[in-house]
């Protein structure tokens, strides 16, 4: 069984995830966390954030995800400014991220289409507001394994987790298509099991679930040396393994997206590979 | 059920193949297909073929495969000449590859420990030649999964013909241990199901015999461009699914066969993974 996610936005891009097409490359870039886009959204730059969005359209993002989540920063207003600027920048569907419920709601009033919420929690709290908001708003949704107990060690708890989310979507009519498993993960860094626990987390959703997942795979190396590496080894064992829409640093992960997609039979006759490998050609040539 | 397979050089190095351990690195290097040693073996260049084996133990391989097979030679006579120079420079098992019975018997009187034969295959006449000498050298040995009808697209048959393979040498008395199972992938440049094939393949046959395989990685890439992203996109997803000493290009191939040992849960600590790091840093710096 497999689910596929359809999101879009007006007048602009549809996308459908689902693991018999391409791989979804979520972008993570404009996210606090990152040095330049922390310093755009103190100074209110709009210009920086949507350069940084159109960069990233450029990179071959074919989603971004929007989150502006810091210490001094009104969410409320400053969520839905963010995303209006992102809409007149580029033509992908959002993923917008925020754990604020009157942020999200303020963003989802100006978002023109069909986007994803990132996230929703197992915890009571969590299921009880956000979900109410995905149905209102015909969105889909990220949903993360942990719950009040925080991340479970545990792949069956991470599991039953995800399977609870999907429950309690079902309770308000929203499908389970539009419900997006995120399984988590760790730094290596801090514990050498993190890989293989989430590896078997997403393994076991996909299975019983069937829905798509993603991951915010950058998160496997945080604080390690030559952090791309760590990365671009655990994309193509997610991808393999069930993860159906990655967010990642769209520049560095994307060579190796495509390449695994090419090797999971996902692009019949090369096309998507061959075309990027000449792209990354030409402007090394540049 | 992992298997242990236990391969030595007298005097030299042991290499422990589990899937519990570090994933062991088959360099490809001293091989007819690479322009370099075909050279040097039309031109009975030892000291070439000396430095290329120097090299790739400096390159971070664990064993050797060794390949002297090419039109015009005489692989009887040069085959045990090529495993002397080998042995006289570097201290690692070695697998030696050919499929003329006199040369791999030649080599195997001179050989000083336990080596692979690569290979036998599931064709009658390959089972009864090569197992005899399995038993009588008491090597351990690649069953590629193939037979007298060629290499099949059904990952099914190809895992009963890895079946056949341990269960005419366990008629032997050569315990599974001592097979390592070869899945065979070819190019995705004819056929972009390849990869998946052989991926179901490893899984299939991980699962039902527990023993140890190989994979000639880079023959999965061979005639598509920026080859290199595509066997390290491969490495990963063959390694997260059962191949514990694939056939790589060393120099190439083993920082990525290092991240994933270490997302694996296969490198405690991460001790490898950071020396790995430090070493290519240095060297970068010179």
């Amino acid at each position: 069984m497999r689910l596929e996610t359809r999101v879009d936005r007006k007048g602009g891009k549809e996308v459908i995830i689902s693991g018999e097409k391409p791989t979804v490359i979520i972008g993570e870039g404009i996210n606090p966390t990152g040095k330049k886009f922390a310093t755009a959204l103190i100074n209110g730059d709009m210009k920086s954030i949507r350069e940084e969005a159109i960069g990233q359209v450029y990179a071959g993002a074919d989603m971004l995800d929007l989150n502006v989540s810091m210490v001094g920063v009104d969410e409320v207003s400053l969520l839905p400014e963010v995303v209006k600027v992102v809409m007149d920048a580029v033509d992908l569907p959002l993923s917008i991220d925020s754990s604020n419920l009157q942020a999200l709601k303020a963003a989802l009033e100006i978002y023109e289409g069909k986007p994803i919420i990132n996230s929703v929690t197992g915890e009571e709290r969590s299921l009880e507001s956000v979900l109410p908001l995905v149905k209102e708003y015909g969105t889909a949704v990220i949903g993360l394994t942990m719950d009040e107990g925080g991340i479970s060690n545990d792949p069956e708890k991470r599991a039953s987790i995800a399977r609870k989310i999907v429950e309690r979507a079902d309770l308000l009519d929203i499908p389970a298509e539009d419900v997006i498993i995120d399984c988590l993960t760790l730094t290596i860094g801090t514990d050498v099991r993190g890989g293989l626990i989430t590896i078997e987390s997403i393994r076991r959703v996909k299975e019983e679930l069937g829905v798509n997942l993603t991951l915010g795979v950058s998160n496997i190396s945080f604080g390690m040396p030559d952090g791309n590496l760590i990365n671009n080894s655990f994309l193509p064992i997610a991808i393999s393994s069930g993860v159906t829409c990655p967010i990642v640093n769209v520049a560095k992960a994307r060579p190796t997206v495509l390449a695994t997609d090419l090797l999971m039979g996902r692009d019949r006759v090369a096309t998507r590979y061959i075309e990027d490998y000449r792209r990354r050609s030409n402007n090394n040539k540049k």
